[in-house]
């Protein structure tokens, strides 16, 4: 796996800007959730360049080299996406964080793609202005990592996710051409999308160094709160009629029982041990009509409690609930580590039966699996925890995991609705996609890529 | 241009499916707007495939046999991207009219390509269901006419364009290879976005055969009217101001004063001598509360007269008015015809500068040049109109329309925001996406389809 990188001394960077300290090689080694997958792999050097030019520079000579890149933003991915599973050079883009140009008048912005997304929102807020598609590791990742999964989060569900939010790019190939995608117009038919097309694809088709992004205004109506039933059926039922029926709602997460029970000791929280909705409406107008329309829904499927307030205090603590959920998880017993980090995707109309499926499988095999997710649209996120010394145990959890997938994808679904492939997915593509669509996103990587330096080892299976 | 086709009569296909005849073949010579730009091309066969299997096989057979395929829609384009410019087979898509399976749980409905974009509003409808995009050809064209051009319409300032509310598609590549791109589920980061790679890409990637369509609910409220200025800078700065201060709006329609004049003339309306703004509000809750903020903001705008009713009757006069437009222009003066379609498309804050400039171009060349179009998105539709025997006068024409483009993609927009490249704007690919962004989209181009068998001509530079 050792790649000669010396030519990156003679690329005019500094120094500060070149490493291949084991120190540095080993920080950019994993991310979140890769010890599973990719235990022991390295890079041989590490850059951060800090312009455009500095990026083309080093993919150039890279590819002259015949040496891989593994784009790496905030290491924050849960598939493997950032580690360089065969060596080579980790472009670490985190100083290329600069807000370039904003245009309040169109809702847009332009900035580099290491800037961290909760960095976006502050700089529009004074205008009351915000990025909707943050996802919940927002305060910490970057928009460059949030393109580059496609990422979402609570409010995909009223605003859609990343993609829709990006107007247009910049970005390097691997040999080293800086393009330009898309358009400041709001919309465009000229040519092929490839803003799209490099949206989701993980740094696999070029590294992407800006992006324009379309923001939203802030309602002028927020209220929010807690939805409690007796059955998990019953909460995820609620929540596939309310979808249905049009109930506009800016967030709405399911969390079951279990996944209360773990909030509760690590965050010492005092929730219901019983299956809950988180939900927060937006709007400039209605809001408490549209409040009223999802309290009926639910009650027709016996809503324990609704309790919608006007505390923004309380509310924010739900959130926090929310977002430490994952933490609340991986602590809840010592021994007990996850498979993987499920981030299954169906039809909303599919979402009891994908989520009665899990637990069924839970309860089958007498494992812990927290279901809890972006409800709204039809994400679930699931984690099966086992004690990894455990082979058979282990096999078994393997096992759960892997049926929720493929019967996520036989209701119509997707096996990733915001994480992404990386490495860890890629058995599912095949599977989801057909030969046929994987074959032919092949050929676009070796048209876009034909030396194979970008993010080798992701999204594509070997086969493809 | 003779390509040697009669292994048509091989595939299977009956003979009503296939035809030589010179009727048909001159059917298929032609769409709406492409008399200058590919002046007496002509397919050598047309073929109706009513199968998806049956594409695949004509498709398979044409790559083999080196003959271009162009697809055939509703032949409304106004580029010329149904044009078999190269000769070879027109696959006429249209006999592939189904729909196949509708979900109002989920808001989803997969239909063929051929269905007309009414038709799936009439289908759907019963359920208070509509497909937003739908743009003012609707009821003529086809929904993989819409996908081929990412078309946009009225109410995509509100709701999006057609790329927006495409969630799969089922396409079969030049080599017959059947793909499905996408997933029922609403969101997915699963491997790259083809669906939006496809959307737009007019027949030159892959041939489209059916559609997953997102559906929206039926506003409960709707109103509309116009606002009638006194110039046509008040005008457009009343738009930019009312979308920059985000003003939910619908409908956010220009009319010069001339395009009023050329209504009244084709139409016998009595549209005052002034440039309009013709406006429509959905919404569940609050509408009165957005109608008086536009209100105010085109007050300071100084409009002379805001006048939104609850006529639904009168509103929908309107809308025919609107729609009309196309065929008030083309009738005002009989010696007069316009050279190309003008589609630019700018950020919003940039309207009032293009046209402006559109207007000033007028001015000192004194020729008509009616600017009208879906305001709101920043979308310009201009014709200039000009005697085509008068050479000295066409060149004149021809260097106005360009001008409008240049400066448009100067103010950071494109040269297309809904009609699509074809044949007759590819001349701005460069301009307009850099050099790098075309060479890429090439790359893309020779990947999916190295024969060049499909739609060739279209879209990239010949350069490209």
């Amino acid at each position: 796996m050792n790649h000669e990188c010396s030519f990156l001394t003679d690329l005019g960077l500094r120094d500060d800007q070149v490493s291949f300290e084991r120190a540095s090689r080993d920080q950019h080694a994993t991310d979140w959730a890769t010890e599973r997958i990719s235990d022991g792999v390295s890079p041989d050097a590490v850059v951060w360049p800090e312009s455009t030019d500095d990026v083309s520079r080093i993919l150039a000579a890279a590819t002259d080299h015949g040496v891989p890149v593994t784009p790496y933003a905030a290491g924050t991915g849960l598939e493997g996406h950032a580690v360089p599973v065969e060596g080579g050079i980790s472009m670490n883009l985190t100083r290329m964080d600069a807000v370039l140009e904003y245009r309040p008048a169109d809702f847009q912005i332009d900035v580099q793609a290491g800037v961290l997304g909760a960095a976006v929102d502050e700089h529009v807020g004074r205008d009351g202005l915000f990025f909707p598609p943050l996802p919940s590791s927002g305060e910490i990742s970057t928009v460059g990592g949030m393109i580059a999964t496609d990422a979402s989060g609570m409010q995909t569900v009223k605003y859609g996710e990343v993609a829709d939010w990006v107007l247009g790019l910049e970005a390097v190939l691997a040999d080293g051409t800086v393009i330009r995608t898309g358009s400041r117009a709001t919309k465009t038919s000229s040519g092929y999308n490839l803003t799209d097309l490099l949206v989701g694809s993980e740094g696999t088709l070029a590294v992407v160094t800006e992006a324009t992004l379309e923001l939203a205004g802030r309602p002028e109506q927020v209220r929010g709160g807690r939805a409690i039933f007796d059955s998990i059926s019953d909460a995820t039922e609620a929540i596939a009629d309310a979808i249905g029926a049009g109930v506009d709602v800016a967030k709405i997460e399911l969390l079951c029982d279990l996944s209360a029970r773990m909030s509760n000791t690590y965050l010492e929280t005092d929730l219901p041990d019983a299956p809950m909705v988180f939900l927060e409406f937006h709007a400039n107008h209605g809001i408490d009509e549209e409040i009223a329309l999802c309290e009926a829904l639910f009650e027709s499927h016996g809503v324990r409690a609704f309790e919608i307030g006007a505390d923004r205090a309380a509310m924010d603590d739900l959130w926090t609930v929310r977002k430490e959920l994952a933490y609340a998880i991986l602590t809840y017993e010592e021994a007990l580590e996850p498979v993987h980090h499920g981030d299954v995707t169906v039809p909303i109309s599919a979402y009891p039966e994908i989520v009665g499926f899990a637990k069924a499988l839970a309860a089958e095999f007498d494992v812990y699996v927290p279901c809890y997710g972006h409800a709204g649209d039809g994400n679930l996120h699931y984690t099966v925890l086992v004690d990894h010394d455990d082979p058979a145990a282990l096999e078994r959890a393997e096992n759960i995991y892997d049926r929720v997938v493929r019967r996520a994808i036989d209701l119509g679904g997707t096996a990733t609705g915001e994480h992404g492939i990386g490495e860890g997915k890629r058995r599912y593509m095949v599977p989801e996609h057909g030969a046929g669509a994987v074959g032919a996103m092949a050929a676009i990587k070796r048209a876009l890529d034909p030396t194979g330096t970008l993010n080798p080892g992701k999204v594509l299976p070997d086969d493809g």
